[in-house]
C-alpha cells in the first residue's frame, strides 16, 4: 500500500474552482470523519474531500484527478462493513451524499430514478406512498445510501424472496475513471443487448467508476405481512428448519437466524424491546411472510408452523400489531450494533447454499474453540448468509493479530468447500481482500484484473480494494 | 468478414485424436445442417463440427483451436433468432448437444446442476417431478438448450413474474478461449465477492467462453394457475391495459400480447386449436396468474377483469381445464413459427418500459406504412418486450435490401428514445450488430471491446458477433 503522496501543487485550488462554495473539505477533523466507515476501528483519512452536487461536477473532478494521478475513493454514508470507502492511499474522498434527489417515481412503469446519495429507507418510504415497494433493505437502511448499496450489491432480510440490489437495477449512469459519462443499459426489465455492464458495475465496490444515477425496478407493495419469532433449544435444529420451509413450498419474505447471545446482547443494548426468552432457548428464527390476502398468509404460517414443530421448536410468538412487528424488526436490525458495542470484533459475511448452514455454524464454533475466540452468529438464514461476529474478548493481542487470520482462513476455506463464498452482501473491500485466493484461482483473478485495467488503466479509482 | 481460410494441415486429424469415435463431422450435408439456426434464411456452414461429451474434451478442443487460430462457434440446438450460432468465419462449429446430463437436482438447496445441452423443457419436467420449478421458458423450450438460453439470456412468458435466465444462474463452469476451465462464482443465492463474472458470461452469446456446466436456482412449483384470453377491439387499449394490471397490485405469471393477425395465422397453421374470434377483435392479451391457493388466484383474476373492463375489452375466455390451458399456450408458443411460415421476414425483439408499448406499436405501424411493409406484432407485453415480425410480402427485393434497414433503424432509434433497447431476449448475434451504435455510444462499445480482449485476445471465440 502506498503512503499518501503530497497532492499536486494547485490541485486543491483547481478542485475548488470546479466545486465552489463549501464543496471541498480539507480540515483535519473532516478528514478524520471521512476516514472511517463502520468496519472495525479502521482509519484511513483522505487528503481532501469533495462533495459534488451534479454528474457534471463529478465528471470534472474525476478528470482533474485522472490528469494528476490522484486516487479517488467514492463514499456514500460510510456504513460499509468491509472497508470499501476507506481512502487507503489518501488522495480524494469523493462523497456522493449531496446528490440525494429522488429524480422521478414512474408509477406507469414501476420504476424510480435516483441519485446515489438517497438514503435507502427514504426511497422505500417515498415509493410506499405510491403503493410501490423497493425491497432491498440492508440493516443500515436508515442511514446507508443507494449508491453504496449498488456498489456492494447489498442484500438484507427481504432478499430471500425478492432478490438483492442487483436484481432491482435496470440502468446506471456512471462516471468512468477517465471522466466520461455513460449509461450502462436501458430502462427495461429484459435486456439481451451486449455485455451486461450494469451488473458488472453493481458489486464492483467503486473500483470501476462512480454511479451518479440509477434506474431501479419497483414492485407492487404487498398489503399484508405476518411475522413470527420461533425459539429453538438447538441452534443446529433451527438451521435445519430453514431449508425445510422452502421445501414445503413456502418462500417467506424474511427468514432470519439469531443465536441466543445475539438476542441477549441486543435486549441489553436496545431500549424498549422486551422479550421473554426461556432458559433453554439457544437460537431464534424470525420469519415473515407477505402478500395481499390475510387468509393466504395465515395458511402459509400454518404450513411454516408445521415445519418448525418437526425441528423441536419452542412456543412461537406471533407479532399481533404493527408495533410488535416493529419491535421485533428493531431487535433484529440492531443485533450487529449491539454485538459490536462491547468488544473489539471482526465480522465475516459467509454465505453457503442454505442447507449447509448447520455445517457452517458447527465449523465456526469448532474453529473458535480451537483458536480460543467466542463468536456470535446471526443473519439471513433463508439465503444461507451467516454473519459471524468474532469477539476479541480476552484473546491476547498477539493471537488476535497473528492467529486469527489463520482461523478466518479455515472458516472461509470450509465455506468455499460447501459451495459458498466469502461475502454474501458486505463486499470484499479492504478487509476480505487477503482471502480472495480462497474463492478464486489465478484465472478468475486474471480476468478481474483485466476488467479493472479496461475501465481504469491508471488505477486511480478506489485503489487497494477487492482484488489482491 | 473474413472468408473461410483453409484449416491448418493436420487440424482435423488432431481434432479426431481428442474426440475419437464419430465426434467430428466433416461431410457437406452435416456442414449445411450446422450452418443455420432459426434466423431468417441465413446459411454459414462451419468447416468442421465437434461434438464433445466432457468439459475436458471441450478444453482440449479449444486449446487446439487457440494454437492454430481457428475460429470457434459454440452451438446448442440452433434455435436462436439473432444468428448467434452461425459460423460466419467458418472454422469449427462446437456443438454442446451431447453434453446433456442433468448432473444433480439438489432438493435440499433448491438448485440443479446441468450440462449445457439439456433441453429446457426436459429440465423443467425433471424438476417439476420433485415439486420444483425452473421458470425461464423461451418459446422454443421444447427444443432449445440451457446453454443457448444462458448465452442469449433468454426470457419467455414467465419472466414477467420470475425473471429471465440471468436471474436463475448461480454459478457457471466456463472453458475460456485459452482452454482454461473456471467456475465463475459460487452456488449461493447472494454473492458480493469480486466482479460478477457469472452475469458477464450470461448474455455474452458465446463470445467470451463456452459454458460447460451451470448451477441454476429453482423455486417451489406453484400448485395452481389460472389462464384467461382477453380480446380487444383496439390494440392500443390492449397495450394500455398491460401496465394497469401491475398498478392494480397484481404481478401475473404471464402477460402476453398478440395482434389479431398473429392469432389468425396461428389458427390456420397449428392443428387442433380452435378459438372463436369476433369480427371486430383486433388484439388479445393472454394472462396467467399462479400461486398455491385457488381462491387467491380467483381474487387476482377478478382484479384483473376489473382492469380489463376499463380498457374496453370483449368477452373474456377462461381456460377451464388443463387441456384448454395447453391449447391456449400452444397457440401462443407457435405464433412465431406460424407468422414466419408464409413469407420472407425479419424479426425484431424490441423492448421498452411497459407503459410505452402502445407508443412503440403505433410507431412500428407508422414506419411500416411509410416504407410499405406489413408487420405482425406479439410478445411479452408484461415485460414491454414486443416481437415485431416484418413481413416481406410483396415488397420489392431492392427495397427489402436497401430500404428496410433504414426502417429498422428508425424503429430502434425510437425504441431507445423511449428508454428501451434493441433486444429483450433474442440477443444481438449477427443480425442486430449493425444497430448496436443506436443503443450504445463509443464509450460503452470501447468497454465491451476491452472486455472481449481480456477474455479472448486472439478473437477466436464466436467472431463476428455482438460487437460492431
Amino acid at each position: 500500500m502506498h503512503a499518501n503522496r503530497d497532492l499536486p501543487e494547485d490541485f486543491r485550488h483547481r478542485l475548488e474552482a470546479i466545486l465552489p462554495g463549501q464543496q471541498v473539505l480539507a480540515g483535519q477533523e473532516d478528514m478524520d470523519r471521512y476516514g472511517h466507515d463502520e468496519t472495525e476501528d479502521l482509519r484511513f483519512p483522505p487528503q481532501l474531500v469533495a462533495l459534488p452536487r451534479t454528474t457534471e461536477e463529478v465528471a470534472a473532478v474525476v478528470k482533474l484527478c485522472a490528469g494528476h494521478h490522484v486516487p479517488i475513493t467514492p463514499m456514500g454514508a460510510r456504513t460499509g462493513l468491509s472497508g470499501g470507502a476507506l481512502a487507503v492511499n489518501g488522495g480524494l474522498g469523493l462523497s456522493l451524499v449531496r446528490m440525494n434527489a429522488i429524480v422521478a417515481i414512474d408509477e406507469q412503469n414501476l420504476q424510480v430514478t435516483v441519485e446515489p446519495g438517497v438514503i435507502t429507507q427514504v426511497l422505500q418510504e417515498a415509493v410506499a406512498e405510491k403503493g410501490l415497494y423497493y425491497p432491498p433493505d440492508p440493516g443500515s437502511r436508515g442511514s446507508c445510501t443507494i449508491g453504496g448499496n449498488l456498489a456492494e450489491n447489498a442484500g438484507g432480510p427481504r432478499a430471500v424472496k425478492y432478490g438483492v440490489t442487483r436484481d432491482f437495477v435496470l440502468n446506471l449512469e456512471v462516471v468512468l475513471p477517465n471522466g466520461e459519462v455513460i449509461w450502462t443499459g436501458a430502462n427495461t426489465l429484459k435486456n439481451a443487448t451486449g455485455y451486461d455492464l450494469t451488473r458488472l458495475i453493481v458489486g464492483s465496490e467503486g473500483t470501476l467508476g462512480i454511479i451518479t444515477k440509477a434506474v431501479l425496478r419497483l414492485v407492487p407493495l404487498p398489503k399484508k405481512t405476518r411475522l413470527m419469532l420461533v425459539p429453538f433449544r438447538d441452534p443446529q435444529k433451527a438451521c435445519e428448519a430453514v431449508s425445510a420451509v422452502f421445501r414445503a413450498g413456502i418462500t417467506p419474505s424474511a427468514l432470519e437466524f439469531m443465536e441466543r447471545d445475539a438476542i441477549d446482547w441486543t435486549l441489553r443494548y436496545v431500549e424498549g424491546v422486551n422479550i421473554d426468552i426461556a432458559e433453554d432457548t439457544m437460537a431464534h428464527l424470525l420469519i415473515e411472510v407477505d402478500g395481499n390476502h390475510a387468509e393466504e398468509l395465515m395458511r402459509d404460517c400454518e404450513t411454516i408452523l408445521g415445519v418448525m414443530e418437526q425441528y423441536d421448536c419452542g412456543e412461537v410468538l406471533f407479532a399481533e400489531s404493527s408495533t410488535e412487528k416493529d419491535k421485533l424488526w428493531m431487535m433484529r436490525r440492531r443485533v450487529g450494533e449491539a454485538v459490536k458495542s462491547n468488544s473489539v470484533y471482526k465480522e465475516e459475511d459467509t454465505v453457503v447454499p442454505r442447507y449447509h448452514l448447520p455445517a457452517l455454524l458447527a465449523k465456526v464454533k469448532e474453529v473458535g474453540a480451537r483458536y480460543g475466540f467466542k463468536s456470535v452468529c446471526y443473519g439471513h438464514a433463508g439465503d444461507g448468509n451467516l454473519h459471524v461476529n468474532i469477539i476479541k474478548g480476552d484473546m491476547a493481542d498477539g493471537a488476535w493479530k497473528e492467529e486469527l487470520p489463520k482461523a478466518i482462513r479455515e472458516i472461509f476455506t470450509y465455506t468455499v468447500a460447501l459451495g459458498g463464498t466469502l461475502s454474501g452482501e458486505h463486499g470484499i473491500g479492504l478487509v476480505q481482500r487477503p482471502y480472495m485466493d480462497i474463492a478464486f484461482g489465478h484465472s478468475q483473478l486474471r480476468l478481474m484484473r483485466g476488467i479493472k485495467q479496461v475501465f481504469d488503466p491508471q488505477g486511480i479509482m478506489n485503489p487497494g480494494k477487492v482484488l489482491p
